[in-house]
């Protein structure tokens, strides 16, 4: 990110470049959101998305397909669809996560209940493939559809993946490509597929995606174990409560002696969490250099993300998402 | 229903005349209720698929194509679409009202978890998409992406409007039409959609399912008051105890006296239920004809069925959607 301290961060001047682009996508979101019948979905709906959230997927579409020179207007269709995706998928998490906070502030399923989430987001699913139909490009309604199969399957994957020990770094890499990879790599191939791209630049943008995701990912389970200054909107050691295999676990888990093995079984496996045990669980990621491994990790993706740029023309902002890749591993390196 | 006592109920009839269609569609649908990554993904899909569903919706789509002259092969797929888009809402449904019993096996959500029911259900849904996607054709697209978000809204409409008095008839045929008439309209729509036939049979068959399913609703509430002989699976009066305002409590309220609605509100509306209440709403819905009533309905939307089914060309296939419609309310009539 270098030295300088005014530099606006990327992801501010990706919403400057595409400013137009994402009012119309802001738009759409609000008019699709709507109901004829049911006034909950619209509020449901409207305490998540205007919660401040980055947009950060749907910005990846605009982003592509500009890029590539598409004029419009589609894009803002498919950046919309990836924007439902998410928040359906949000409110789901936060039911079966039985969270209390998203972007601090209550979450839908603690102000309403967890009816109202899962059925507004089953709601907001279905929108999301009726503005992916609109285009009426068939390879983007199978990219996206695809993504969506490859998001549940991770969350489930993650119900019983994530409290064994048996689970690897392959294993966490299917979990992450799922929940977290599956929406960026299809958000920004989409973008590249409406711009009428060749099928070497979609791949790259797939490859850019799919690095960038996995990167969040890894920064986001590192954060969760501190290391970050600035605040993160929730409270370090969630997912050790939670009993959620991440990364830096994983690695330390592989690296344990039988004694320690021990502790993390009680602790993830069979969620017997005493006073002092986040501490222990610190000190064992501390000693294995468990974190330092997994930020090395963070930033090899960060990397390939970056080389994958190469096969796309020059354009400002090619720069931008370069940036972008260096800033999301910025809060860890 | 005549009075031989060998006739074939009509489900069944249908089940034989499309039974190399219905066997690739159950071959499909266990092929895509697979999963590379996450077991629990066919475990709890073939809990529920298995169970010995009657796979209406899908035969609807079959008929409907096969009678407009269709070869093949897309039916098949879009068959197979509307049973998986099926199976995810019974999924997220017995969530939602934390049923214990389907179809008399225990449902998903007691013998896994909730969270398995949420997300194997959206994974249902994700693969319906991808389903619906194959036959390439945009127009079944629409209908299919369109039916999902209307159920939804019919599911979350239910959730505010069921235990509100103020709900009428009008309120009713919304929430029925969304939880259970889109897909029956859906699933016959596209079957003539993919047959290429022309715009006044489509609109027949769409007429035809979403009075049949109509009609299968009002009956499924009427059932819940009692009035049948057969095993249905579920116990008197669980819509009561549920706190469901359906449509014989429905005409019971608006013929209601103060006192009366006074019972209603307190049962319904404040959830306050004592022993004797079941047996004094059963004598109110009597008192005020409702079930009658609310039967006459019944039948009068199987006509409508009947009727529609006259803008379709003779076919042997015709005639059983026919006795069908019948059928449907025989239970009560």
């Amino acid at each position: 990110m270098g030295v300088q301290e005014n530099v606006q961060k990327p992801l501010d001047r990706l919403a400057e470049a595409l400013s137009p682009e994402m009012e119309a996508v802001n738009a759409l979101i609000r008019q699709r959101m709507s109901s004829e019948h049911a006034p909950r979905i619209p509020e449901v709906t409207a305490h998540l998305i205007e919660a401040g959230g980055k947009r950060l997927r749907p910005m990846l579409t605009l982003a592509a397909a500009k890029m590539l020179g598409y004029a419009g207007p589609y894009h803002v269709h498919l950046a919309a669809t990836v924007e439902f995706i998410h928040t359906a998928t949000l409110l789901h998490d936060d039911v079966v996560d039985e969270s209390r906070q998203r972007r601090g502030r209550p979450t839908a399923n603690l102000l309403w209940d967890n009816k109202s989430s899962v059925l507004v987001g089953d709601y907001l699913f279905a929108r999301s493939f009726q503005l992916m139909v609109e285009p009426g490009n068939l390879r983007t309604l199978e990219i996206l559809s695809n993504a969506a199969a490859t998001i549940a399957e991770g969350e489930v994957l993650q119900l019983t993946a994530a409290q064994d020990l048996r689970t690897d770094e392959g294993v966490y890499l299917t979990v992450v490509r799922g929940k977290t990879a599956a929406l960026f790599s299809a958000a920004t191939e989409v973008g590249g597929v409406i711009a009428g791209a060749p099928a070497d630049q979609v791949r790259a943008l797939f490859d850019y995606g799919d690095a960038l995701g996995i990167a969040f990912q890894i920064v986001d389970d590192l954060l969760d174990y501190g290391g970050a200054t600035e605040t993160i909107g929730k409270n370090v050691g969630d997912d050790f409560r939670e009993r959620k295999l991440t990364l830096p676990v994983i690695k330390a888990v592989a690296r344990a002696t039988p004694e320690e093995r021990a502790f993390w079984s009680r602790t993830i496996e069979q969620g017997d969490q005493r006073d002092g045990d986040l501490d222990r669980a610190l000190s064992l990621l501390s000693r294995h250099g468990a974190m330092e491994a997994a930020r090395a990790d963070a930033l090899r993706w960060s990397a390939t993300a970056r080389t994958a740029l190469a096969n796309l023309p020059p354009h400002p902002i090619r720069d931008m998402l370069s940036d972008l890749a260096d800033f999301v591993v910025s809060r860890v390196a």
